[in-house]
């Protein structure tokens, strides 16, 4: 049994993020007092109204004053100026955390505006999401599942750590410590590359003069494969030049592999393509074996 | 009310396709007879443990004796073969059709073998499917709610044109008729492309060093975009093959739009990543509408 529970949670941004922490912290009773906080009224009184948080503020010192815990939600690219307009209001009793999707930026925005990146500011990931957005999108079990990834430094206190780790756990979330780099390079991967090739695939199709006929005979595997082409495309621009150069680095080693397996469709150099399908296909149902014999609709052969 | 009936059924090469199309045309009581032949008895042999048809042989001849319909279901490159063995066994009686996903290289074999397209070959290609393969796979509802697209030339018989459309029709499937470059071009940038960047991208990642942390630290997204990369290798060798020019097309346009989404990031340039990502999910959303409308778990605002 832990005795975690916050009793001011202070929310700067708003949106899916915030919206479903303060929803998983609130069902379970953690949190005494969910106060929002951002630039603009009207996503602040949706939550309001749909009771995700208890109050909200335009004012940025009000909303922070007493919080236990600050949880910056905005988007990547504002949370620098975020962070300035918040080195005057914090106190060490506050321990903040933020949710970007990239951890390097964030941490050298930190370390110019406070000198050195604070103990008590933990930086923080959870991998959860979809293509929708906004606090009307919100849901308590948007983390259960799922992956929080932290991004601690040597001079992170353990207590905040601890802390942000709690907050994270109560919400049905699996908490892992990572190097900033490391968890930059890992994402850009699995995540910020694959979102910059679909919206690259459908915009290049919508530009198509076919489009029409090219989207109307588009089965599954196109929808599941262009999904994530369906996300914020505020949020995804910000990313892009946030993670710049893991980003830039996996575009390079996505290019160099297509060059190969273009040549060996030109050279009708089956051997090479039946190489790189098979072990694709070898790797991905091996990392997602759970879920692939999930979906089977016939058990497999005992 | 349709007369549409079929006395004998011919299936060569037993798998998802054919298997599901049988199941369909039985439940339905629209197939008097459903025979499989192959070149391999195990497959047959389970086609015919599950019900799906009612016997089978390994001798073309015998399979095709007396048959109203004829679906060539075999892997896309062996069609060829096929027809070549097929070719003396033909009557006029006979209407052929095949279900593969390319159809230019179908056309052109044909007319090699027959000197022109037989007037009672009728090409086709189902657009569904699965990243499961094989007769166990195949689901009596396979065809429900996909289309058919069918690819008659200027001397296809309509008689036999009706029959195959009739047939599809009656699995489920809405058939449409399209030319064979339009076809293979459409599918090329719907699917083909599609799957040769999924293989790509996963091959990519799990020869990297840190493939483990990579799958590892991936969600939904990811899965959703590497799902058709667990496609069947050897189906998709053959149509990369198959498809040659129109994929090498594909291919070429995809990488000269990456590449421009490419410098963008490195220049800092925000503006054309944006107008691309905005461009990109308001394609998305609105030639999916249906189906994104139908995910939302909040209903629209009225």
């Amino acid at each position: 049994v832990s005795s975690f529970a916050i009793n001011k949670l202070t929310i700067i941004g708003l949106g899916l993020m915030g919206g479903s922490l303060a929803k998983a912290l609130k069902a379970k009773g953690l949190v005494g007092e969910v106060v929002a906080t951002g630039r603009r009224a009207p996503s602040l009184e949706k939550g309001l109204q749909l009771g995700v948080i208890d109050s909200y503020t335009l004012d940025l010192a009000e909303a922070v004053a007493g919080a236990d815990v600050i949880v910056i939600a905005t988007p990547t690219l504002i949370a620098e100026q975020v962070m300035a307009d918040l080195a005057p209001l914090l106190t060490d009793k506050m321990v903040v955390t933020d949710v970007a999707s990239v951890k390097g930026n964030i941490r050298d925005a930190a370390a110019r505006i406070f000198g050195e990146v604070p103990s008590n500011l933990v930086l923080g990931h959870p991998i959860a999401g979809s293509e929708q957005s906004g606090v009307e999108a919100s849901m308590a079990d948007l983390f259960v599942d799922h992956r929080v990834i932290l991004t601690p430094l040597a001079n992170t206190s353990p207590i905040a750590l601890s802390l942000i780790q709690q907050m994270w756990e109560a919400s049905g979330a699996e908490v892992v410590c990572m190097d900033v780099a490391e968890h930059d390079a890992v994402l850009a991967a699995t995540s910020h590359l694959p979102h910059v090739l679909a919206y690259t695939l459908v915009d290049a199709l919508a530009q198509n003069g076919a489009a029409a006929d090219i989207f109307r005979f588009a089965a599954g595997g196109f929808r599941d494969f262009t999904r994530i082409a369906s996300s914020d495309p505020t949020m995804w621009h910000d990313i892009a030049l946030a993670n710049r150069e893991a980003i830039l680095q996996g575009i390079d080693n996505f290019s160099a592999h297509l060059a190969t397996v273009r040549k060996a469709i030109e050279s009708g150099d089956g051997d090479t393509l039946l190489t790189t399908f098979d072990r694709a296909k070898q790797a991905r149902d091996e990392h997602f074996l759970g879920q692939y014999l999930a979906r089977k609709k016939t058990p497999p052969a005992s």
